[in-house]
């Protein structure tokens, strides 16, 4: 069949031409990437959260990176936290709404009579921390490449392994790209414990940047978010018990036995592949394309991560 | 429960304070535009197509506006032909792809013995037609809002109803936002003749713009599309038949009875209101808010589409 075109990181189309002037696609970049550019992710930083299974009884798993420092490490904290405590077993999918989050928590977490009650020891963030302060670091060579501005900020470029906007005076936050998990809150000046949680299934919805926490990204099995039932109550919320998806368990992959832990890896967002992955995307010359863009947003770039075999 | 904030059209949080300075939302100016701002869209320029029912038998269907002249009307000319014809009746949805695309069509398409014969009365498109010539039409007021640039051409602004890019020479295209709707091809110089369409479901891919023709955009029911499962195979296709989901029927609505045509209508991106929503979603200021972006790209702005109660 015809085809729309294949993202970034699929196989070129099995009947594409070979060309004179064979144009690698970013994909097959990323793939050529030597093994000393993939950065093991720690197994403190993997969140992974069993549903329940699917109709046709398949697990459905989700994976999630939290993000490192300095980056929203209260609330990263406040999930180890709740996660060693093992507190979302039994919480639910709460809400889906088309083109933007899906969300999960406990349902009854507005009701004081029935909240289930919050373990020890979590911390409650400033809404200053939202905004890194100005750190200096090295700068990644992709700044010049993903162009001179960025709607929502000054610049916005990738900082080990993530996307991130920044201001002239070298603060910088994390971005609302797909599959980027943020913390659920009422309105400010609370900002959110952590229990709540959402990922992005849209269009990225770069106005909430600096307006909440983002805490991590999915890395595998979105499509078990993604692909859940729109809510139909206001802002997609299930209206019924019947409609939300449950969580058997939300584990840190630490906590799980050696053999089980599931290993990723991320491409480094400072070595030379990784500029010429942000190039070929912002510039595609591959085989179906025509007339390459000459640059590209930063949440149209997703940060390569892949699964590693277990030892 | 904590709410991660609602989408542009939603109601505002049921749990809101009033303050002082009560800030409308985006949604809620929407809400309050006069009607005559409001245009309707012809029923000629609406596609319905329905699904078979899900699981709990409800019925799906998904309603796409089709683009006005001057963009792509040779395509859309082509997919008028093709839903007189029934064309689609019995074709289905041959691909899901996460943070992509969901694609329709024939699935034996490529295949010379078995794809289903097109209609007679079809035209093959030049490359050329992606881009619109520059021509001289009332430059809206938004343009000065969106921003300076746009990371995929030097401007991007709105067009009767519709998102576009644009060069400095004048010449317009169509963007890849969430919904709209695109031409299925092989490689160039294959441009594709509409029988094979696709509709975006993740981040904006706007690295497709003017290497594939956009003929449209859903304005109700997408969810039946996006939150199918995602295919397995390369690409997000699905690998058997039992995973497509067969498509009942295409059929313009204004090939209906007069009586079932569904009715809706665009808030024109020409008035007023559509500039102060377009202001509001670059700066958010309404409750839940905190920190203003101070700026929007084409795609985080949609242009309100509602369906009308019959007549």
């Amino acid at each position: 069949m015809r085809f729309a075109p294949h993202a970034a990181l699929a196989l070129a189309l099995a009947a594409a031409p070979v060309a004179a002037a064979d144009v690698p696609s970013p994909g097959e970049i990323v793939a050529a990437a030597p093994a000393a550019e993939w950065v093991a992710i720690a197994a403190e930083d993997l969140l992974i959260m069993t549903l329940t299974p699917d109709a046709k009884g398949r697990t459905r798993r989700v994976v999630i990176q939290l993000m490192p420092a300095p980056f929203s490490q209260g609330w990263v904290g406040n999930i180890r936290v709740l996660a060693k405590a093992h507190w979302w077993d039994g919480t639910a999918v709460t809400r889906v709404q088309d083109n933007y989050v899906a969300q999960w928590g406990d349902p009854d977490g507005e009701d004081a009579a029935k909240a289930k009650p919050l373990p020890a020891g979590l911390r409650t963030m400033a809404e200053s921390e939202y905004v890194v302060p100005p750190y200096h670091d090295g700068e990644s060579v992709v700044r010049r490449v993903t162009g001179p501005r960025d709607f929502y900020a000054d610049r916005a470029t990738f900082r080990q392994g993530w996307p991130v906007a920044g201001a002239k005076d070298g603060s910088t936050w994390p971005v609302h790209c797909y599959g980027m998990v943020g913390v659920g809150r009422n309105l400010s000046p609370d900002t959110g414990t952590g229990a709540e949680l959402y990922t992005v299934i849209g269009h990225a919805p770069r106005h909430l940047d600096r307006n909440i926490a983002l805490v991590g990204r999915v890395v595998e099995g979105i499509e078990h978010l993604s692909s859940l039932p729109r809510g139909t109550g206001p802002l997609g919320v299930y209206e019924t018990a019947e409609e939300r998806t449950p969580i058997v368990s939300i584990r840190l992959a630490s906590e799980l036995p050696a053999g089980e832990r599931p290993r990723f890896e991320y491409l480094s967002t400072e070595g030379a592949t990784f500029a010429r992955y942000v190039e070929a995307r912002a510039n595609r010359r591959d085989a179906f394309f025509i007339t390459p863009a000459g640059g590209a947003d930063v949440c149209n770039v997703p940060v390569p991560v892949r699964r590693v075999a277990a030892r």
